[in-house]
């Protein structure tokens, strides 16, 4: 039996580098990475051509071109934005998704509009009733799930449940980590810490432990500490927390750079050092973590950074490519059955 | 007409360092800041005698001394602490403020302890429900105030009214700031984001600008670009956010160190850019930012760092020093009487 091959469609025209970046990012793809996945090249076909031959990968038997004529911008209000441009490369590539032509879509643009448009257009799967934002952080030597960074900032405490099974399984297919840990977010450990979504989500979690690998609660300073692989928060906190770190480490990153360029010696120091800074940098830069799913849909969207580079846009492809032909939704699927019995039998019970 | 002088209680037996690290932050500051106020050392008598008289510093007129038998460690349980514990350093600190003996306690004792004595011990300021725990947080070359970092994890819309007020209030005396900018901490800044907390806090907000500068939603991009003086927020988020950030720059900062470990000439690279990596690290660690006020309160109680040294205790002591002279809480008062004021003809009205 054949593994299931994987059909992408890859939003073309999204990005802040734009569809040469996309294009280059392909080409160095099928060349170093044993991709076998099809993809299918969503945005203004005649550009595209030109752009394939260009760089002479215009017969790779993978590669397929759908038009679409108009482009979502970054600063486009989302729900506007897709329903006034609905020929944009970014709502036809969710439509291929749709209609089952293709099994992921992929895009570097409007995080609002991609999120509106997957939520809009494919169902919840299933025993589920809210998507969530799933995103890989890197940290020294130990990257882990958050989710939910954004999708869902007033979730019940079922909902985090079915955060905790999705991003169970996601951290096994981008992560490759069988049974992850599971921390619930909080603001402490100590008993009667946390709010009333904590608490409710803290026994329902505790239920479930068995279908989800639940390690407790974790506090903020154990973020970084390697305590879990995958936490689980509401998309309010979630998003603020991701966000913050990002605003930190850019910071931090500035104050640095503009520190040592202050004398010749410390510029002389930082060359020596080059490797250390580099390594710390690539290891941390959120843009290298290709791409952050919308999960608990009937269909895969992935997000990847905006200014993604030619890696991490492949990166996301990889990981869209792992989620569908592992299959990871069924699993999800199930883990969602088993989660939804228990908790009706536990309301039942009280 | 002299300057109000202020008498502050300080936890003696407090702080990872101990006694030691106290009286030297004494000696340091009597002699190197031009501080006026009278301290109260509250622990063992005849050891912190022993340990005066050693430093030299036992016959200055503006120290005196409480004894407390019984000392509460890092790791007991805050309520149970200050039950089982009526005589120790830290409850007997806040009790010298409740009978107006002091006018502000400092401590770099068990954050849950002493926010638990001050909240049981000292009643809320008229028209105010619950304290918050503000924070000032280091950025490159701008600091601001985060309230609430914890103190009240489930706020109404009022409290973070009160919460901006007594953010505002304490940014004006600790960072020198006149008529701080404040923002709503939110997941974006677009319509229709945020939750019911700060949906309704947003519209709070708005209608008492002018007894504050309010600023607007502020998201997690946001944070360390300088866009406002004073972040509020419900504390569940403040403390994930605020200890998220902790986490973060110490796994950076031991990253940076362990890679340039690996290389000798790695080694010689960060001698030279020595003054650069010092510069950020003096900058943004978080122990140099002496207290974080319990703000709210009929009495002043600033947490120092467990691990704070004579620099950080000392600097507690001078901001608890400027709250008291500048009569910081007479100010707010002000500010919660006439926001009360609008909210409730508000209410009336819709």
């Amino acid at each position: 039996m054949g593994k299931i091959s994987a059909t992408i469609a890859l939003d073309a025209m999204s990005g802040d580098l734009g569809p040469t970046e996309i294009i280059r990012a392909l080409r160095w793809g099928f060349k170093n990475l044993s991709l076998d996945c099809n993809i299918v090249l969503v945005g203004k076909e005649e550009l595209l051509r030109r752009l394939l031959k260009k760089a002479k990968i215009d017969q790779d038997s993978r590669l397929s071109i759908v038009n679409a004529s108009q482009v979502i911008n970054m600063d486009e209000k989302p729900i506007q934005s897709i329903k006034q441009k609905k020929d944009s490369s970014l709502v036809r590539m969710v439509d291929l998704v749709k209609v089952g032509q293709c099994n992921a879509a992929v895009s570097c643009g409007n995080t609002g509009s991609l999120m509106a448009a997957g939520t809009l257009k494919l169902r919840p799967m299933a025993g589920l009733e809210r998507p969530a934002l799933a995103s890989v952080i890197p940290s020294k030597d130990h990257h882990f799930v958050l989710i939910d960074a954004g999708a869902n900032p007033t979730p019940k405490p079922e909902h985090i449940v079915h955060n905790a099974i999705l991003g169970s399984r996601y951290c096994q297919v981008a992560l490759n980590r069988d049974f992850p840990r599971v921390g619930l977010l909080s603001n402490g450990t100590e008993e009667g810490k946390g709010n009333e979504l904590t608490q409710e989500s803290y026994e329902l979690l505790k239920k479930v432990d068995g279908i989800i690998n639940f390690n407790g609660l974790v506090e903020g300073l154990q973020i970084f500490e390697n305590k879990v692989d995958v936490i689980v928060c509401d998309g309010f906190t979630g998003n603020i927390l991701l966000k913050g770190c990002e605003s930190l480490f850019s910071m931090v990153k500035g104050f640095l750079k503009d520190e040592i360029e202050k004398k010749a010696i410390r510029k002389l120091g930082a060359l020596f050092c080059k490797g250390a800074l580099l390594e710390v940098k690539k290891q941390l830069n959120p843009d290298t973590y290709g791409g952050a799913p919308l999960l608990g849909l009937r269909g895969n969207i992935l997000k990847a950074h905006g200014n993604s580079n030619q890696y991490a846009i492949m990166n996301a492809i990889r990981i869209a490519s792992e989620i569908v032909t592992q299959d990871m939704n069924a699993m999800a699927l199930a883990d969602i059955e088993k989660a939804n019995e228990i908790i009706k039998s536990k309301n039942k019970n009280s």
